[in-house]
Parts: C-alpha cells; sequence; structure tokens
C-alpha cells in the first residue's frame, strides 16, 4: 500500500491549514459570529439535499463550461471575496487571484484585500470588485473608480455587514491584525491593528469604516456610477431578491456570509429556493457558504442557482501551498464537479439546473 | 494571543456558576422535572428557528426600545420571577433588582422572592409582582395588595405550579433550604428547610402552601381586587390564550416553567405561533423557558412575541458576579440583540417582528 | 446533601435489575428482535410526542382513577403479560400480582407464567389470562376454562406470535431457561431447557408448541368458548384494529411486543392514532412498548388510549427487590401520572384524553 | 452461558471480513465515493422506514418463494453483479455462484468478474451477466453473445458508470489489483494493475474501457441483438424509469451502486416509491443499495419492489468462509425474511407487498 499524503479533498486543506496557522488566524477563518448556529446549518442543509441522478445520456464531452454575468468560465464558480489574505500567505490574494486566473474562473477581490487592487488585476485573469459602503461615500465611490479603472468587470455589493457579526473566536482572542497585513486599498486608522483587551479589532475598524445606513437607493447611486455589471451579496428574503432585480441588478448572492453574520439566520441552501423563485430569472442567483465538494455545487445548480462563490476552501489552499494551493483546491473542484455532472448524465450546467432533488435529513 | 476569561456569552457565567455553587444549588437551578425532556425540547426547538434577514434598510439607530405593558423598556425583556435568589448570592434580589433597573427593564419579584418585596422596589426600577395563589385566598390578596403599595407596577399570576413538578435532582439531593434563605415575603412553616430523607422539601412546602384549585374565577377576584395590569404565566394552549383574553388580562406569559413543571409538555417556542393566532393582538405575548442569546430573543419576536422573560440566566450572572454579574448578563443580550436586530436589518422591534422563520432540525 | 440511593424511576430500577440479574437473563428481559431498531424506536416515538397542557382547572381531587373492561382501575394501566417471572425472582408472578393487586390495577398472567394460574388469581387482586393459540386448539381452550374457573376477569389473546422473533442476544446466549423456570401451565416437552448450541431454547419451544395458523376464525370459537371478555394483543394496523371490532372484542392492545417480534415493526405510539381512529370508540384500545414513566402514560392517553400495559419495568421493580419492588415501581408510576395530569389540568382520563399534542423530533 | 462466536447476521460476516482482508481490499469493497454521504443515507433510510404488520392469517406455510424476471427463486432476490471477488477469496465468483445455486436465486455474473463467465454458469445455478458499455461497441456486443452462449438467463446492463465515481479509500490507497486479479472476461490493458502512485488504478482501467457515450439507442440495440429478457441497473429518476419501460426492458434496478458513484445521489429506498410508480407495474423493479437483512427485503417490498440484489454481504461472506460461508449469509437472509413476513402475517411475497409502511427518522 503507497497511502498518499496527497491531499484528495477541500477537507484535506481544511485538515492542513488548521495544522499550519496560529490559533487566532485560524479562528479568524474558521470562526462564525455566536454560536455558529449557522456555520453548522449551512453544512446540515447541503448534506440534506440528495440529487435524483438522470442516467443514460451521452456525457463523454461533458463540460463544466458556463457563463456568470454572462461571460465564459470553466465552472460555475468564482473565488469568494475573503479579507486579509496576506494572513494566511505572504502572497496573499496574488496567489489566489492567479490561481483563479489559471482556472478560468473569476475573482471577486475584497475591498479590505492585503494586497492593491491593481496589483491584483495586473496578475491576470477576470476580476470583481466587492465593494464595502464605507461611511465616506464618496470614498466609496472613488474606491469603485479605481475598481473599474483596474480593470475590474463588476462591482459586488455587500450588504450584509452594517458591522461585523459577534465572533466569539475573536472576541476572547482579542484578535488584531499584524502588522504587515493592510486593509490596502482604503486609507483608514490602525483600529485593525490596535489590541485593546476588548475584544475584536477587527470588529472595530469595521464598525468605525462601514456605513450602517445603507439602503436601497445606495444600489441606485451606484448603479449611476459605474456601468459595470453590479452583483448584490448577502441576501436571504426572497422580497430582498425580487427588489434587487427592480434595482436592476444583474446578479445575487444568496449568503449568509458563511456564518460570520448574523447567527440563526438561515442556511444559504434553504434559502435559495424561494429566491430563485421570487426572481424568476430576471438576474443571475449565486450562492455561497458552506460549499466544499463539486456535489455541493451541482446541489446549488440543481436547486436553481447559476453558480457559487467559494470561500474558505480557497483559502486553506492558500495557506498550505500558495498559489499552487489555491490551483489545486480549483482543480479538486472542477473535478469533482465534472465527476458529479457526468455521474448525473448532465452534460453541461444547463442539464444540471433541471436535476431533481430529495430532502432527507443526515 | 491575549484569550480573555472575560465572559461574552450567557453561556460563560453558566459555567462559572455551575463551577462556584454547591452541587445542590446547582441542580436546583438548573435541573428540571422528570427525565428534563421539556428542557431539551426548549433548546431543539429554538435551534431549529432560523431567521430570514432582511438587508438594506437604515439600522444605523437601530434600537432595543420597546414597550412592555404599555411603558417603555430598553429592550423586550424582563427578569423571569425566580424564587430564592439569595441562595446563590447573599445580595439576592436586590442584587438582580438593580441590575434589571439599570438595564432599564422591569424585574418580576417572586412571591417566594428571599428579599420582601419592599425592600426590592426600594432598589428602584420597574417591579411586577409575580403573584402564587396560597390555599389561603385572602393571604393570596392581601400579598397583591401589599405588592400595590410597595409600587409594583403589575400582577403577574403564575398558573402552572398547582404543586411542583417532580424534580429528580432535587427529590435525590433531599434538598431544602438553608436557614438564611426564607421566603420572605409569606408567613409560613418550616417545612422548606427541613430535610426529611424523603425528597425535596422545598416541594413539600410548595405543595403545603399553594392551591391545587386555582380556576379562571379566581383570575376575575384578582381583577376586581387590584387595578394593576394582569400578566397570566405559564400557559401553552392556544384555547388558554384565547379564554385569558376574554378574562381580561394585559398580557400572558407562554411558559413551560423552564421545563420545571409538566416534563413532556411542548417547548415553549413551539406553542407560541399558535397562542399568538389565537391572541390575536388583544394582549401582550410575553415567552420564557429557554431564552439565552439575543438571536433568541429575535426568533420570539419572529414568531410573534411582544417580548421575553430571562429566567436561569441572570441568576447565573448574580451567582457570578453579584449584581455586577447580572448587569453583564443583560448588557450582553441587549448587545446581542442590537447586533442581530441590525443584521437583520431591523430598525424596531416592530420590524423584528415582521421577519420571516425557516423551520430546520439541528 | 443526603444524596439519596432510593429509586426515583423506573429507570433507576433498570440499572438496579441490570446489576443484579446474570447477563443473559438480563438479555432476554432487555433484549429485542434484530437490530433492535424497534425498541429504539418506541422510545424515540414517545420521546417525540409533546403535550400540550391546559391551566386553571381544579385539580385538588384530581384522580388516576379509571376503568378498564369496564371496571374501576385506580390508574388506567395494567401489568403485561411477561412469561417466565421466577427467572428475576423466586416469588415470580406471586410478587407481581400481589403487588398490582395492591396497586389495584389488572395482572395480566401469561400462558408461559412460571406460576400456575391458580396460584396467581389467589393472590387476590383482578387478574386477565393471556392465551397463545398453542398447536393443540383443545389443549388451548382448556386453558382458556381453567383460567376462567381460576377466576380471571378477561381473556387476552395475543396474536404477533406466531413463532417467536428473532431475537439475537438469546440466540448468541444460546438462552434457555434454568430447571426451576417451567411453563406452569401448560404441559410441554423439555425443550425451554435444553442448550443445544444452537440458538435459544426458549424459541425453539414456542416455535414447537405455538399455532402458526392463527385466524380470526380462532377469534370466534374463542368468543364462543368463553364469555369473558375479550381482548386482542398485538395489532398495529387500522385495518386490523377495525376487524378486531367486527369479531367483536371487548378491547385490543396496540403492541409490537416491547420490540421482541417484528424487527422494523412501527413504534406502537405511532400505530395509535390511526388504529383509535378507525375503531372509533367501539372497543378498548390499549398500548404497550415502551411505556416507562407517567408522562408516557399521558402521551397515550392524549392519543387516544385508553390506558396502557406495562411490561418491563415491572420486572425491573420484580428483580430488584420482589414484591415491594413492583410495588414501588407502580406507586412511582401513578405519582407521576397523577403529577403530570395535574400539570396538565386534567381532573381524571377522560380530561387527560382530550390533551392535544405537538410532534418534534428529539 | 455459551455464548456463540457464530455469525447471526450479515454484520457479522462485516465484522469477520474486515478483521480478514488487507486495509486497502476492505476498502475498496466497504468504500463508496466522495464524503460516503450516499452509502450513509441508503441506511437512515432503509432505518426510517417502519412495516405496518398484519396480523392473524395464517402463516404455517409461508413461503419465501417469488419469481424474478417470470422465473422461480427461492426468495425474491438475486447477488448483485460485484468485480473481481477473487480479491476475497481464491475462489472468487465461483464460490458465492455455487452458494447462489444451493440458494435457489439469480447470481449476476459481472462483466469484471475475476473468473470467466463460462466457468461460472458451469457452476449450475441461474446466472444472469452484467454488462459495462465498453468504448469498443462490438467487444460489447461479443460479450453479450458470449454471455448467452454460456447459458446466462438475462442481461443486466449496468448504467450508471460512465467513468468510476470518485472513491477516495481507494485513491489514497492508490489501489491496484494484484496480479493473480483479472478481468478474467474481456481483453485488457494492464492499468487496472499499475501503481502509479496517482490515484486508484481501478478507475483508471474503467475509464480507458467503459464507454461515457452510452444512450437510450444502445439499449436498442442491445434489444435487438439478443432475445435474453433485459435489465437496466442504476436508476434512481422516476423519468428514466419510464423511459425504460418505452425501450422495452424486462426489469430495472433503482440503484446508487452501493453510494460508489454519485456521491449525494438519493438513497435507492428513497426513489423507490416513485419510480414504482412511474413505472406502473409494466416491468418488474428491483432494488438494491444498503439492504443487509430480510427486514430491509420486506421494506423495499412494501414500497413496491419485485426484489432485491444483495451485494457487499455476500462478499463478507465469500471472504470470512469461501463458498459456505457466501451460503450462511445468504441462509440467514431467508430465515430473515421468512420470519420477518410471518411476523407481518405475509403468507406470501404478493402479501409483502401490500404491507403498509410509517415513515419515522431513526
Ligand atoms: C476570513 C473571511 C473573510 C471574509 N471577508 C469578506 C469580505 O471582506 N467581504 C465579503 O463580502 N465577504 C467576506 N467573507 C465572506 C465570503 O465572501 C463568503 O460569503 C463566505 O466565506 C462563504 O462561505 P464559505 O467560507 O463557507 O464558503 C469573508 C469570509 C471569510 C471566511
Ligand atoms: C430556580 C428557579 C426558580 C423559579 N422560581 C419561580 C417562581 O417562584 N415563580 C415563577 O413563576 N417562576 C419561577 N421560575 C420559572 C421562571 O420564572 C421562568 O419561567 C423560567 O426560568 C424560564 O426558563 P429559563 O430559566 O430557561 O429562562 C423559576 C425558575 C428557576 C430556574
Ligand atoms: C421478558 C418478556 C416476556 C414477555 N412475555 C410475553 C408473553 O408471554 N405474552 C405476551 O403476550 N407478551 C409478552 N411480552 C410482551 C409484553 O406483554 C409487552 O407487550 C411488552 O413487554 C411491552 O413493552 P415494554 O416491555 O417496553 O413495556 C413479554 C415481554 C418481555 C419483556
Ligand atoms: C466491490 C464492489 C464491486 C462492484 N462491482 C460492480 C460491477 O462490476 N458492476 C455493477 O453493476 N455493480 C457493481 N457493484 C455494485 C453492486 O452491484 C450493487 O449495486 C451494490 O453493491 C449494492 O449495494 P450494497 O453493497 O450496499 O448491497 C459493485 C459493488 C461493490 C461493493
Amino acid at each position: 500500500m503507497n497511502r498518499s499524503a496527497e491531499p484528495a479533498t477541500a477537507a484535506d486543506f481544511e485538515q492542513g491549514a488548521a495544522a499550519i496557522l496560529s490559533a487566532e488566524v485560524w479562528d479568524f477563518i474558521a470562526g462564525g459570529s455566536g454560536a455558529e448556529t449557522t456555520i453548522a446549518a449551512n453544512r446540515t442543509a447541503l448534506d440534506s439535499v440528495f440529487l435524483v441522478p438522470r442516467m443514460l445520456r451521452d456525457v463523454s464531452t461533458c463540460s463544466t463550461r458556463s457563463t456568470l454575468l454572462g461571460r465564459p468560465v470553466e465552472m460555475p464558480v468564482a473565488a469568494a471575496p475573503v479579507a486579509y489574505q496576506r494572513l494566511v500567505h505572504p502572497d496573499g490574494e496574488l496567489a489566489t487571484a492567479r490561481a483563479t486566473a489559471a482556472a478560468g474562473v473569476p475573482f471577486v477581490a475584497a475591498t479590505l484585500s492585503s494586497v492593491p487592487i491593481e496589483q491584483i488585476t495586473a496578475a491576470g485573469g477576470r476580476v470583481w470588485f466587492q465593494l464595502y459602503w464605507l461611511r465616506d461615500e464618496s470614498a466609496t465611490l472613488d474606491l469603485v473608480r479605481r475598481a473599474e479603472d483596474a480593470g475590474c468587470e463588476a462591482i459586488m455589493l455587500t450588504v450584509d455587514v452594517p458591522w461585523m457579526g459577534r465572533r466569539l473566536r475573536d472576541i476572547r482572542n482579542g484578535f488584531a491584525l499584524p502588522a504587515h497585513v493592510r486593509a490596502a486599498n482604503i486609507v483608514t486608522t490602525s483600529a485593525a491593528h490596535e489590541r485593546t483587551g476588548q475584544g475584536s479589532a477587527v470588529a472595530a475598524h469595521t464598525s468605525q469604516e462601514f456605513s450602517p445606513a445603507l439602503t436601497w437607493s445606495a444600489l441606485d447611486r451606484l448603479r449611476q456610477h459605474t456601468r459595470l455589471p453590479l452583483v448584490v451579496k448577502g441576501l436571504l428574503a426572497p422580497e430582498d431578491g425580487a427588489q434587487a432585480v427592480q434595482h436592476g441588478v444583474d446578479a445575487i448572492v444568496v449568503s449568509n456570509h458563511g456564518g460570520r453574520q448574523l447567527d440563526g439566520a438561515v442556511a444559504s441552501i434553504d434559502a435559495l429556493p424561494e429566491i430563485v423563485d421570487a426572481v424568476h430569472g430576471r438576474c443571475e442567483v449565486l450562492l455561497d457558504s458552506g460549499v466544499r465538494s463539486g456535489t455541493d455545487v451541482l446541489r446549488a445548480l440543481a436547486l436553481g442557482a447559476s453558480g457559487v462563490l467559494l470561500g474558505r476552501p480557497l483559502i486553506w489552499g492558500l495557506a498550505v501551498g500558495g498559489e499552487p494551493g489555491a490551483t489545486r483546491v480549483l482543480e479538486l473542484l472542477r473535478a469533482e464537479l465534472r465527476d458529479a455532472m457526468g455521474l448525473a448524465a448532465c452534460e453541461n450546467v444547463a442539464a444540471a439546473r433541471r436535476l431533481q432533488t430529495f430532502r432527507r435529513l443526515a
């Protein structure tokens, strides 16, 4: 027997990352808010979606290719915006952006990325810019312009962070950013770096910078301000999905922020079908929170998603192996997805979205 | 890392209290009746209520303020009546009453409080008086008058204790009150203090004093006797909710007494929606049993409650740190509730009561 | 603290019995068939029935008294027929019969009792005779006559044992009866006593003696043969309940034989509501399998049962303490039932049968 | 006590096999694809099907006899096609074929059997030939002819393997066949035997040989090519069931390949009822995946199956004891099935298929 230590799943990378990272960085990545009920529900809910595969269709040319925001992607997946990636690896966002470029999927660069947006887009590949609405609106809109100038192909406005959720791990750890990891896109205070002995410095910083007064009208101002496609990230209610359509968005992301904002929020996959109904094909519907495998992607597609965002798994890959690590995570996901699609007789993503599902607890 | 030992949740106070209290006092506080099925169900049921948050509404002035029995409160929470609080801390009810006064929420003083009602009201703050109907009706009505005179703002009649449930921990411990903890409001025998080697002295005392013959007509007599608002605590059946409305109550508390009375009783949160329907806005509907966090409060509001009572968590705070401990528990709850409301885009309690929910096991 | 070792629940007696009995006798009592799926389901199902208690009704004279087969009982409970009770205590059926007589509830004496039926009825109290239909029909009918002569008040025909279920514990133990424990009512071979090294001797004996050809027409012949009330034990299908009514039975017992016959059979409590509907009040409906506490009895009543049979708990009491042990088990059950009824504001069994229930897993 | 070590259930054989086999062979047999969600669901789902037994019907001549593909069988069970049986025992398929012949049930010989089909049929008994559609269609059809010539009574086309699912255990083990175990029916490369250090050699071999382009039209060509009854194995969608009927198949097997193909695929037993409805009696409907006991067979029958295939349990029997081991597994299953049928008052398989069921989680 030659039992291999090669990671064969995202979970293997998770274990690897847990072993490498400092406890508090690990906690920052892995943790959620409150009792982490929603983190757990994200998995329970995905695991309760069983697929009803079809058979006897030619899958010899089965392909995961699709489009996101109207442009071709190698698979219906994008790298979720994740702040401060240099926390886990010196190359930070550069490495993950390169990995996603190589994989032929979009990279969503965070407002709080630890590498400036211009360097990220310079790495090649398709980049979308994730926007947090700052208290300073003109600074916010300047960021958008800058992202546009840097070549970003879409603006993804995250709407579920009027402030940061109560992430108890960070609070207990008194988590603060190390000196070498900074919010590289925004002019800001040192709040995120100061250990006050009073909870999470990162949360303090966020609450200083982000606007808790964001409303649909801001979306209209943003719409006016840029001609890039707009994506709204963080919706869970069907009514909000319908409203987003009214406001002319190109896509929404059904997301509970990986269980990091409202603890007790519904699992994204549980919220998906009703939002898909409400949106009724008038914009793309992406999903994130808890996606770990090709089967998970297929579950989301079968329930009507256009595609998914991948959060923590890419960060595990980055932590374990830099760009090649992130690349491997994406390769595995793609291989798993193609495998799952073929085994369900789906020759393409459109077919995958027609699969039936069956709900069963555990 | 500066991993802090500061309690960050009610559960932290629970652990602290478990470490400090004697086993039998801990058991008296923590325990329930029978196999403690209902205690467990209270949590399982709350944890199965997932919230569907809204987004993109201005929450910069998001406030937990509300009213209970028509008067302003800082949050829709009151301290549940809990007997014999000097068991866990020498200051007993005085400390918790002061903490609730500081927090701007009502304190419900128990018939069986270990500090006289007059001293409790003297501590300032809004106090409601919890009434047990004694076998001696005129003594019962005298108690009401005395509470009124002491400045209590409402009478809360507990109706789920014709006698004490079979609390096996107390029975096995042969639990009896220590000499320095007494029912300070009522003239009574020493039954609660006598270790007979035959089960719980506290249960024996209760069965000696309380009337098992309480009916709706007593409520009418009580209504005649006082002009204070009336609250009925301990209903779980929709029919009883409707009947309470017929009898002119101002509020009901949907409660299974924290799992301490009928083992196998439905979880309060499971009973809530039907009672809310039955009551149809004709009186306020409070809920208790198992509430531990701001998310739990939001769950209750989303399912139609006007507010909640908080039982054991305050006692844990009291045990761990006296008045400041109880204060901290309330601060945490308020912070959690505000956080959860904001993350669900609820600018106020009315909005919170319009949230949709999703049921999922574990 | 004077932590008492007094058993306070049936579960305490269970632990006591497990400690005292030999492994193979314990296994014979505790075990079920196959993977013991149905044993587990009996508990899961009972535990998933939550009660919706009423309040504010006078329960000062709350009583567990009721009738079974039209005659008064102190509570709606009877001792289930359990074979070979001398396995666990030298007094065997005499002790349990005396305990049930003292408790004012019927004792169901098994065909396979290890004390002759005449001695059991001589112990006083109300005795019903449980009948297994033997391959020798005239011997079977003789048994009935003998039971009648001995003063039995009803015949309970067990219909779920064409042969014994595959009780793996007994099979693995090669279980056989010790010499001093014999089927005292029937003339039989020594099969039940012979260790063949080939599975359960008790099962071999059963299959030798019992008729696998029992049909509804036998019931008619039995009906002709005796004027005693007839009870059919072991029904789970609504159609069979309806058919029993057609054949003029006085009561049925919804039972899966405590999980000892068909492994994978539906939990009795899950089967109950549909059978109650099908029977529609035309005969009494008892339930057994998994009942362990007063709350369980109340669950059965709330779902429409007229009463319950108690199997293993009495045997645990007998094993631990002979007649006084069995008596204590019955006292506890009665106290628990009265307690639960009172806490649900049920002044009598009729009220208990009107309680609403709520289903929730765990 | 003479606690016997004799296996009394399939699970006992499983333990035995786990103890005997090398880790990587064990993993090849036991493992499934991905997170083995579907393996787990197969059991959870079967265990959640509870049976509602009937009573009072003569079961003295209760028989498990039935027909499969119109011919008599001793019980409605066949040995599932399992590749490379010499991995676990030198006699391989010869032993299991003899065991099934003795048991009076069909043996399904796999395309990838490690003993040539002619030797298998020579062992006596009824043999069906399981067909994988190879990239080389004429080789495929030659195989069919050869099976026919060898005396096979049916062709079972497996349609859920366009390629092998991602079996992580094999991938991590770098599993390859040992030199003495070969695909004895087909001319092939040595791919299945080469340890490349790159995942599963068996998967590599499969992907080299099997056609991923199989469609319904191939079925028509197969139908033309042979007059043997045709069975399609591996359907889970009702639409595919209906389509199979349109294409004139004699039976389908509702199967997720024992959780070895699409991880996240619906449990077979969950998929069964809808397929049975869709097929509407126009062909036989078999089921496999997770069947371990007579109760499981009865569950499948009650939900409408004509019979089941038994996969791993036979292999455990073979591993532990060669032909006698496999024989014992079949004897146990038959005894369990007869027992369960009798205890549910089913005198024959037709009656078993009329049983009602009740769903309950664990
Ligand atoms: C460490 C970390 C940082 C994150 N930072 C951001 C961010 O800056 N902006 C944002 O919109 N979402 C952020 N997210 C949320 C992700 O975009 C995504 O919604 C979430 O990770 C999806 O769940 P998953 O991690 O389970 O895949 C972050 C998530 C993590 C784990
Ligand atoms: C130690 C203890 C004593 C209590 N005493 C009383 C009481 O005297 N009167 C009353 O109405 N409820 C009493 N309760 C019940 C509480 O008012 C409340 O219903 C319950 O604690 C709510 O559940 P929770 O503890 O899970 O929050 C008591 C509860 C506890 C834990
Ligand atoms: C050791 C034992 C022996 C039993 N013997 C008989 C019997 O002779 N006749 C019968 O009808 N039921 C018999 N039963 C079944 C009981 O009457 C009853 O249905 C079952 O025990 C109820 O489940 P419980 O033990 O969970 O209360 C027996 C049960 C046990 C545990
Ligand atoms: C080791 C192994 C090899 C198998 N080989 C084949 C095969 O060659 N062809 C096929 O159609 N199914 C094959 N199967 C699937 C079985 O036919 C059957 O669908 C599955 O084992 C049923 O699940 P069970 O093992 O839980 O009973 C194989 C299964 C196992 C465990």
